[in-house]
């Protein structure tokens, strides 16, 4: 279907907004849109309101980095979370995946990506001066680096703990760990790759009795 | 991921805005969501203002339905297009997808849905009577059905051509038509379904030499 032939200029360029969202070619964004006119005007207006508020008034957690609806983030404004571990991600997602584990009772810090000289991005562009702020206060114990296990994200491991060594910290009194990798709970050994099935091997745990 | 603990009020509702839209669950509507966050605030307001605006000013053509920007769709209002020739289709899509073809020289009549008892869409749901209005008018020598090849296509089909038939125009004034089901140009045999196949060989047509 040639979509270069619209009945309609308004209708074209809502396409044409739409279809600039990832993941959404012309086709998706027109049958998307094409909904938004069969339902009531009431859900367009809904949805159009909520992501202009939430684009004009987001906020970000001034001390991890998270989305926020005040200058300090649920997580961090919480005085049960305990301040001296910080869990260390690439982004707010990944905030929400740790979170919804419901294993991790310590603060984030929101790197907002990861050190990928492919894609032009360097330790600059992620906020990585202010958790070496966070850890140069003191009150930090561990540091656990929760991003993604790929080349980029061991890129940006390995920068930022020799970043916490050059601080000059006392000897041991921040741990610098490392989410572990290994076969995921209910796959089969069979179709687990080599290279994470040979890190499972070397980084095997005692049997818990 | 538990996608219930939103560290912001104003990402959780624009995140259920979007994730209404059909297809999109919510972690692609998150996805969405955090995407527009990283990038300028003016694609937002493009993509807000342009929905808004399309809800709350879409017209539709008052002779066939289609969608247009005045009372008169580009189709209706082009003196070039033959008015004698009618496409009966279900949807606005259609319409775009039979322009495309660059085949069709006629107008059209968008119905706005097929008639689908299962779906509680009867005959007075759609833009039947108008299409009625049109060919009693008068100058219209061919019909011609494009909905899909489906029981309710083929309902809708049936339905319209028995009203047509009703209005006691003169024998043979109107020709009705629908569009050629057989094997797809690029098809292969083998896959072809058997009813798609059987119809082929019984509408087959002389081979051009």
């Amino acid at each position: 279907m040639n979509l270069e032939q619209f009945p309609s200029k308004l209708l074209e360029r809502a396409v044409s907004e739409t279809a600039k969202l990832p993941g959404v070619g012309r086709k998706s964004a027109l049958r998307l849109v094409l909904h938004l006119l069969r339902k009531d005007a009431s859900q367009t207006h809904a949805l159009a309101d909520s992501l202009l508020r939430l684009r004009d008034e987001v906020k970000y957690c001034d001390c991890c980095h998270n989305i926020a609806d005040s200058g300090r983030c649920e997580i961090c404004a919480n005085p049960q979370r305990d301040k001296s571990i910080i869990c260390v991600v690439e982004n707010v997602q990944n905030v929400m995946a740790v979170e919804a584990t419901g294993q991790f009772q310590g603060v984030y810090h929101v790197l907002g990506g990861v050190i990928s000289p492919m894609d032009g991005i360097g330790p600059s562009d992620l906020q990585i001066e202010s958790l070496l702020k966070r850890i140069a206060e003191g009150g930090v114990k561990e540091v656990i680096f929760a991003l993604n296990p790929t080349m980029e994200g061991d890129t940006t491991n390995f920068y930022i703990s020799r970043r916490i060594a050059s601080l000059g910290l006392p000897e041991g009194s921040v741990r610098l760990s490392v989410l572990a990798r290994g076969i995921c709970v209910g796959d089969d050994l069979e179709y687990t790759d080599e290279v994470t099935l040979g890190r499972s091997i070397v980084d095997r745990v005692a049997l818990k009795s």
